[in-house]
């Protein structure tokens, strides 16, 4: 295995899987520092503290593997201790219901990062798969404007294309498109486009790369090659300094899993999200496999620096500028 | 004015006021370094949830006067920056609703004490005035073993004598009276006997001196002379080391708030508390007074170090105790 992706800081902008203990070992086996790790996709405030607490509760039974970040100080920590530092995340603003005043509670929890909207549209503006796209709403408003106070990292990547733009305009601190694939190489509702790449980062954003197989060229039977091309071609149009990993890894996830995030609220009558087997790229099949995707990017001729920035330094800087530190 | 109250650690071991900015400031010119302040009786989850984040604008609005305390550095600091440490409280465990998993969050959030029930039974246990008082149920021993792991104090003010008792031996931590008066000064369900003070300090707790005028022998003709009595009767029976002051001021609420409190579940049939008008103690009307309580332990010939444990230094080592520190 290659020597350099031991020395690194790996930071994944987004990931999935169903928890577990295995997940986590396998976590420490990919060498991941730290991971965006969904904890609310439909689920209202209620569910989603009680989420929250189950989470609390894998701190402790898991306290060799994981460790909580709330700040880039514990991912350093993390690092140093050998272990993958969890930063909980939102896909949707769902769990703030109609309150603006939850979003504090849910920073203090340790939640650093939330998507503006899941897909459909929600009280916050429109998503990727909705029918027509208005914008941020007022309250939407209200809540960049909440997140930018108390350090949560606006996620873009399932957003609507208005919605999106007008984020990118209203907030304060740099946002993201976590986890997300070129429409270039792929014409798909949740791929951007390189002038929706090239603008959000012209206003300071940051543009995590997927690999996620339904939005690759080649399906299910992409490769990490493909992979790494990929986000090269992001890299060509945000610059080195603006691209980070955004695995979207749903490692021991079932069919009722996909089920329920591809339709609308969970339960809902319309589709909202593509279906079928999910095999990630050859070479990436499990979280576990990391270091692979280290060595294709040497295989590709990356030098170190890139590498570095790539696989988790860049990630780290824009994670300090949004929670403030 | 007396000067010794300034240098002193002022410590109130519940608060329960109509809060706002007005109340805030009084805290400053009564001196108080920190406060228990209730932010839930007969609430559950989300109600509270809400609350807390009602605390969260406050602690931004009035930054210059109040700061929120989570450890016991919080109030040296306050001490040091002349604000008031606000200790956030629930005098019930009705936010915990069936979710242990829940206590972890609040604690996270601020919340440093919670008084195991409220007058009546709840999941946990049963009040002072319950009609019967079965102890602590299997879910209360879930409760105080999750309080004792996360760091909250277990207050028993309201709570019934056998779930008391129950909470008292079963707890790892030191657990608290935080605001009551001695039965033999005067006989009320919500006062304690000489035996129930020795019995929970003898197993390594606490207890705060309440001045709330239903509970004191002379009721709303008292003055602070009478509420020193009452600590130095408290004092002659749990030691110097292990009595603090928790007044229980409920400055500006209005007829509706003691409705509310002294109805089971906030309007439920039965009166589960005394009514009336509440006079507080003369000299003691109101918090920006507490210079006041210090000055009549001088003139009652305190020793100074004996009113620097009573006053806060004593609630400052039971919370460390309690915390975790």
């Amino acid at each position: 295995m290659t020597g350099i992706h031991d020395s690194l800081i790996v930071i994944d902008g987004l990931v999935i899987s169903k928890w577990s203990r295995e997940v986590f070992a396998d976590m420490r086996k990919g060498g991941l520092t730290a991971a965006n790790c969904t904890c609310s996709i439909w689920e209202g405030f209620t569910e989603t503290m009680r989420d929250i607490a189950r989470w609390k509760r894998r701190f402790t039974d898991n306290a060799d593997l994981i460790t909580p970040v709330h700040t880039t100080a514990d991912i350093r920590r993390a690092k140093a201790e050998g272990k993958t530092g969890i930063i909980l995340g939102f896909q949707n603003t769902s769990a703030f219901e109609d309150q603006v005043g939850y979003i504090g509670l849910f920073k203090d929890l340790g939640v650093g990062v939330v998507q503006i909207t899941y897909n459909t549209q929600n009280l916050a503006g429109a998503g990727c798969y909705e029918r027509r796209d208005t914008g941020l709403s007022g309250f939407g408003y209200e809540v960049v404007a909440e997140m930018n106070r108390v350090g949560i990292l606006c996620d873009l990547s399932h957003v609507g294309g208005l919605t999106s733009r007008d984020v990118i305009l209203a907030s304060k601190r740099p946002v993201a498109y976590t986890h997300i694939l070129p429409a270039t190489l792929k014409a798909h509702p949740r791929n951007k486009s390189d002038e929706e790449i090239r603008f959000i980062v012209e206003h300071g954003g940051f543009v995590g790369v997927t690999m996620f197989p339904p939005f690759l060229a080649r399906g299910n039977n992409s490769t990490v090659e493909d992979y790494v091309t990929a986000i090269d071609h992001v890299i060509r149009i945000a610059g080195e300094e603006n691209v980070g990993i955004g695995t979207d890894f749903t490692q021991d996830q079932d069919d009722a899993f996909f089920e329920y995030i591809c339709h609308d609220k969970g339960d809902g009558w319309r589709v909202t999200g593509p279906f079928g087997d999910v095999i990630n790229p050859a070479g990436m099949r499990r979280i576990g496999d990391f270091p692979n995707l280290t060595a294709a990017m040497e295989r590709a001729g990356w030098p170190e620096t890139k590498i570095r920035k790539i696989m988790g330094e860049n990630w780290l800087r824009v994670l300090a500028d949004v929670w403030g530190e």
